[in-house]
């Protein structure tokens, strides 16, 4: 765990989606004018873009700029009046910090992301960053990563029950492990045979363990990605700089990586 | 390196195609009725193919069929009457031999492929088997991987240039070291700024190196691997089973893999 301290905050009985709110607007006292911000997807990290973009039309924070982390986000940062650029090492759009939320956080500040199916895009640009914040409810916080639903890992269509046979292989033996391709549902509600498909046209394996991941997780992470099929997964290793977590009585602690 | 046999053929001046063949040829000796193959990409793999094909017709070789590692194999072994499967681990599709040609074979036995643009379904198939028969002529032979041309990487398009940044970086350094996007020739051959598409849609970095790749291959492959834009590098280690070199006098040589 690294560096902890807990600031006093309006309390009362916050909704999660409050926390997950009080986590963001937290997040944007880190910006600065000028910078160059990766911006996150999903619920928390929706926050922040309305919040940066209020701040944006207030006249505050001039000349900021975003790097979306998917179709989803873009869309939303282009409504709310986000100037965007596109992730381009030539194009000299260094990114100086990025804001995203997680599923899962561990006492390393390892986490597991991709659960809304974008993992490769917010991982290619959030590791591009000097620094991360990442913000979460106290929820999301784990004792070990798996420990509270799936970790997606992105394959390539082709091959992909292949791939998906060797993912189980890295896994042999471990007791309640399971994994599945993941689909989109039915009209119906239900699952369907329809392949998940993500913003780069790949499908989605998801991983379950019965107590979480045990073991030495860059080491799983090379075995994952040694796989011809797998792309990317939903482990962001050494990746997060600072953690802001809401906690449920309204305060707020903030967990910065130890050096 | 590992056994090698030197068999006597018919000699003569034989042209590269044709020393391309007889390597091709003498690989079919390996396939057995029944057997699921794997089947190569390129113009030796080709031979393999149209000899394949001509046993199938012959009535050789019952209950053989392939699984093709490109679009362009896929429609050339229907053209020569091989039945095909998918790769699908469900299917019970167990291959149990690939034929394919190289680029480049080091005196270990690993490989530079994918110059011809199709290097993830081949390291997906070709590793998929109990046994991977490569077919070369002897120009293919070199002291280390990288000394004849480029060593391919695919990279998700989403992010490429960025993707580019971060291949370099492993190779910060190195004399002679350079790295680009694969592009299509335009209309006039000379090179354009379109990129070049594999069969998944993804692009291809190409890494020169001035003297070939010196140090620990399989810490370059896992440093290679661990960039989030990167799916996977045209470096074949440790996967080639059998090597049957063409000569130029005419004579073929078998390379065995050390147990």
């Amino acid at each position: 765990m690294g560096s902890a301290a807990t600031s006093p905050q309006p309390s009362g009985n916050l909704t999660q989606d409050e926390l997950k709110r009080v986590a963001a607007h937290r997040a944007l006292e880190f910006v600065e004018s000028g910078m160059t911000l990766g911006l996150g997807t999903g619920s928390t990290a929706a926050h922040a873009l309305d919040r940066l973009g209020d701040l944006l039309r207030a006249g505050a924070l001039p000349g900021v700029a975003g790097v979306p982390t998917s179709l989803k986000t873009e869309a939303h940062a282009a409504r709310v009046g986000i100037p965007l650029l596109p992730l381009d090492a030539a194009s000299g759009a260094s990114i100086r910090l990025s804001i995203d939320g997680a599923d899962e956080v561990d006492p390393d500040l390892n986490l597991v992301k991709g659960r809304g199916g974008s993992l490769l895009r917010e991982k290619m640009i959030e590791g591009a960053g000097d620094r991360f914040v990442v913000i979460v409810d106290e929820s999301k916080l784990v004792p070990r990563l798996g420990c509270t639903g799936a970790v997606p890992v992105e394959v390539i269509p082709f091959g992909a029950p292949h791939t998906l046979g060797l993912i189980r292989k890295v896994f042999d033996g471990v007791p309640g492990f399971h994994a599945r391709l993941r689909t989109v549902p039915a009209a119906n509600g239900e699952d369907s045979d329809a392949p998940f498909l993500t913003d780069n046209g790949n499908y989605i394996v998801e991983m379950f363990f019965e107590d979480g991941i045990r073991g030495d997780l860059l080491d799983i992470s090379d075995r994952l990605l040694r796989i011809t099929g797998v792309i990317e997964h939903g482990m962001f290793l050494g990746m997060a700089t600072t953690v802001i977590v809401a906690n449920k009585d309204g305060t707020v602690t903030v967990i910065n990586k130890k050096k």
